[in-house]
């Protein structure tokens, strides 16, 4: 299947599908932001009695481990259990403690993720090589991002997108390198995040075709994090600079700016 | 009593009450900020040991399920019993999950609430009528919003107040509709509950004339809507802006600019 | 040893200390943006089989008990104990709810807190003077803030930051005041617990000086916050400046425009 994300955003926008987020406190009210500003519609829902429900109701499923606790995780499986849509996973921190490490391994067995959205450390301590992680910073891997996706993608059964300078998407033979974006992105806590809740609507758009989606959505939003830097003096008007960005967003130039490889 | 969103804009910054707010994840630092640049002064709590005491010192109390779990079930019913000020709830997401809708349904039997503030499929859901909703927002009503707020109020025995493009507020005698506002709103995650607490500051002003209290305070956030939109370029410019129209509001010119009809 | 803001801000960004804060949800995005703008690495995380772990791997542990809950409490027991850095202590609304004095009498009690970093009103009620509260904000106290550092420098055992129009950092023997700053800032909720985390991460930076690394921090935030004012319309443009203006702080320039006296 093609990348196409103007596609998949004109798609998306028409439909306005309903992406579950069981997700950090740090990044909700953002995350929530930045699926609205693009065109989805957002819910928040944690409670067991009302998970299923929600997961089963909704286009895709977004479960991110940045604040955990013992419910949360109860939840975050329930809820994956009754998803009807495909499921995305950002494991942030992967690395940094053992309990994170265990999380996103057991998430990743019980349930079936589409794709695995995370910076470099987090991906390769999933994928068992070594890695550097400092709180939820990414400080270094021994391998190739390029490779790492690879191997990740092979060893999660999943796609696995590694994000950095540049993003790679695989699925275990394709790899896509999205070059767009802007380093400013990395002076906003909770961008990693807002990638991760983008790639979900982007696969309630396209739920058919994981990885395409997945980099359409990293194309997406690194041509919306470019837009808001030309304007920016630093992080506080970046930050909101991005969801007017996401919101302006322009399906019919936006596969001519994507710099994509494959 | 008239409506006169100035004159309770100025008494409410003469006053500065303390509005105590139990609410979901999303949006705490956005109610918040939204309530402090109109002149109130929120806090949040939600633990057992402490719910009453902040209730009971408080000039009102919102309440809003929008990411529900038990524990916080327990601190709204045990806050609302203790409450010395008049209730506002925010019934986020009624009729998306049965919990949701149970939940809300709880809150007004067991408490005294003096205003629910919602959109129509929220406010249609606990009125008993027919309505769709797409997690937390409102797809489709059979009724016109006009007459739901009338029929709302006299089935909850509190005043309704269902917002949109045109808002409506009842005591289930008299309808108040305030068309002020701007459709940027809509793009902004939040933006009802902030609408709740701003409601909730204007019943800390004026807390025996809930009806007026509450279109004053539609009046004054719509109002600050459509200064924020001037000069937005987006959701994100709009939600920064949001604050600074809200801390700018101007008490003498605010009458004037109300779009009420009744 | 001196206090040379722009020093430590320079050994801060060559170092990018890990803060790990347990705070509250009113503001969990705006100090973790605060600590990433000023050149440090926020991390969050409370349960309790990580905090331990998180804690000792990090340069400096926050604690602030804006919405408590005991489960909270206990995560802030544990990572306070296991602690390797120095602990920072936000008592918000100490003085508002017996429990909310009670928890921050306990941390100071059980843990060995470096710096406590308050408004008059939570200071006083903590050191055992008389203060008078409203929800999170002081509105009264009898003693000068001057005094007030210094007492409840003694009375708690650890530096005393009492913030305000002009702020005020204590070990109990020296007093440093602290002029910078703007208005504005009381006009967006949660900069005082942003102070809080810029005031970890200098500490995190310079641990073996809490007195002047605390006033250093409040000189920091002080001239972000002048610069953000500069072309503020209200709260909303202010609080997105603040991050820009925390990462264009510029070292060189820093310690001329500290506005120190001791």
């Amino acid at each position: 299947m093609p990348v196409s994300p103007g596609q998949t955003l004109r798609e998306l926008r028409a439909r306005r599908p309903l992406v579950h987020q069981i997700t950090n406190y740090v990044v909700m009210n953002e995350t929530a932001n930045a699926t609205l500003a693009l065109g989805a519609l957002p819910v928040m829902a944690h409670a067991p009695q009302e998970v299923e429900e929600m997961a089963a109701a909704a286009g895709a499923l977004v479960l991110n481990i940045g604040t955990l606790s013992e419910h949360w995780v109860e939840a975050m499986l329930l809820a994956g259990k009754a998803a009807d849509g495909p499921i995305v996973l950002d494991p942030v921190g992967a690395g940094a403690t053992r309990y994170r490490t265990a999380t996103a391994k057991r998430l990743l067995d019980e349930l079936d993720i589409a794709v695995v959205r995370g910076n470099a450390a987090e991906i390769a301590t999933l994928a068992g090589r070594d890695a550097e992680i400092r709180g939820v910073e990414s400080i270094g891997v021994n391998d190739s991002a390029q490779e790492l996706a690879k191997e990740a993608a092979l060893a999660l059964e999943a796609v696995a997108a590694v994000t950095g300078p540049t993003d790679y998407v695989s699925n275990g033979e394709r790899v896509i390198a999205v070059a767009n974006g802007h380093e400013l992105m990395g002076t906003v806590s909770g961008t990693g995040c807002m990638a991760t809740a983008v790639t979900g609507s982007f696969l309630a758009a396209k739920p058919d075709a994981p990885l395409e989606a997945a980099a359409e959505a990293l194309v997406a939003f690194g041509v919306a994090g470019e837009d808001a830097a030309r304007d920016a003096k630093g992080p506080g008007t970046f930050h909101a600079g991005l969801y007017d960005a996401l919101y302006n967003l322009d399906p019919d130039t936006l596969d001519d700016r994507a710099r994509v490889d494959e």
